[in-house]
């Protein structure tokens, strides 16, 4: 029996709909909706992509996002600049930052990030928002690591007592996840490029989340019969011949290429759904919660703005 | 062939030398040596000896320590007020509040330690501190696992690519050390309360971590033949049976236990030493190394306060 998919997208608009109330309770309480300003600096077509559904799911809910647009030839103090000014803005209850920045002012990420007024942080990269995270009392968790969590919830997977391997141990979902989940009270091991045994170590996961951006990187003998497995990889494959080998001549994923010439394949290999229990589709798997989750933190900083909560 | 006894009482001594220099090079250039305020709220005994051993360790540096004593019917308004002063106080490098704070005040521990300076919170409790731990850019690390991660450097011990195994996910020691021991490649599992087989996983360890609190909680069951075992527990025994069972009718612990009416015993069962390669001794192991890093870090406060780096 091949493994259940979970369905991320229809999670995503459960949690979306659920915003509905807050969203008009803030907006008749304030007088305005709640706003997102979402600083795009460049032409990046990854971002452009990004943050234009993030744009559209703001639209659809009633919260307002205000994409502020400057060239990629801009200098971090003018980003940073741009940063001070939502910071004050009485109007903007949440800012993002879309990364990449440009190769220019990449060094200058982690300033930037640090810039962020802590209570407006809604992506939660803000050191004091991983702090709080660490302490187990964080309000603006990040985005994908938080979607995780709340699909893991909602699907009525246990955590308690659990194994649970990461794969990756990125600051934005490797790390993040892991305390997630340990404060759930799985057990929890981080595996990473130096691990000399991964897929003996995956085998042990009762939840294994994969996020290391390497196509179809987690195979079968990566997984324990019934698991639950967590795609976060999102990775271009533009070679015909690897689509046709990773889904079979007969997949649409084929004819999705021709008309494309790529495909979106996670970091989780298709034939792991012959021996996990549940799995994460990609597309349409942890995508789609991530932004109904920067949707969340939105509403969620905007109304402890409101209140006067920090 | 019994397990290596680390001495941990030694390798401190060792960092602690090594920081003569830079205190001397601090107070010809500053006029005045690095100073450490060291609030202690009460009169706690265990507290007591533990600002006395910081001072000690501190005037034998050349460092100054200021302990500011103020009554265990303190409110913390006025903790806070001490922070503040000491937060602005141009002679004062380093702040430490010793926890924990009497019952009447001990909810509000958090605010106290989120209320002292980042550049100045040698504890590296602040969540800004433990924010950037997690972003492996720290400057200020939490002294208990920064000592382990010196000793382990010190003696030696491969952390690459090594299985690493936390017990305890403390916010003090099990989070920050599992999250150091990561940055240095190891692959990290933490377990605790709710892991239902601790046994199995922890024998599965080249470097096993023991911050549980619970005396001689790990058997030689818990250990891999020749793996590195680091005791975090500081376990005060008042039962004279437990103390003959866990030591035998002829250790001089017995003798110990006769002339203070209790011993301190790690969370690390004594026969550990007939399987593990190399272990640390409680006591002369992880505390006096612990203290040392609170002496490192008062010094690079002082430092980079000079240098007006933050």
């Amino acid at each position: 029996m091949p493994a259940r998919v979970i369905d991320g997208a229809a999670i995503a608009r459960g949690i979306t709909e659920e915003l509905r109330v807050r969203v008009a309770r803030f907006a008749a309480a304030a007088g305005r909706p709640p706003t997102l300003g979402i600083v795009l600096v460049g032409e990046q077509p990854s971002s452009l992509i990004y943050v234009r559904n993030k744009n559209r799911t703001a639209d659809a809910l009633g919260i307002k996002a205000e994409v502020i647009r400057v060239p990629a030839s801009s200098s971090i103090d003018e980003v940073l600049g741009l940063v001070d000014r939502l910071n004050q803005s009485s109007a903007h209850d949440a800012i993002l930052v879309q990364a990449p920045l440009p190769d220019t002012i990449a060094a200058g990420t982690e300033r930037v990030f640090e810039r962020i007024d802590p209570a407006k942080d809604v992506d939660g990269f803000h050191p004091v928002n991983v702090g709080r995270l660490v302490q187990n009392r964080a309000t603006l968790v990040p985005c994908t690591p938080a979607g995780i969590i709340e699909m893991l919830e909602r699907e009525g997977v246990r955590m308690r007592g659990a194994r649970a391997v990461v794969i990756g141990r990125s600051g934005i979902v490797g790390k993040p996840i892991a305390l997630l989940l340990l404060h759930r009270d799985a057990t929890v091991t981080i595996c990473h490029s130096k691990t000399p045994d991964v897929p003996r170590i995956a085998a042990s996961a009762d939840i294994l989340v994969a996020a290391i951006g390497r196509a179809a990187f987690v195979t079968p003998d990566f997984v324990k019969p019934g698991a639950v497995v967590v795609d976060v990889g999102i990775n271009r494959v533009t070679d015909a011949g690897a689509v046709g080998r990773l889904f079979g001549a007969q997949s649409p994923r084929l004819e999705e290429f021709g008309r494309r010439g790529a495909v979106i394949v996670g970091d989780v290999h298709p034939d792991v759904a012959d021996v996990a229990g549940a799995m994460t589709p990609v597309p349409g798997g942890v995508g789609p919660l991530t932004i109904a989750m920067l949707m969340k933190n939105t509403v969620t900083a905007a109304e402890r703005r409101w209140r006067g909560g920090t």
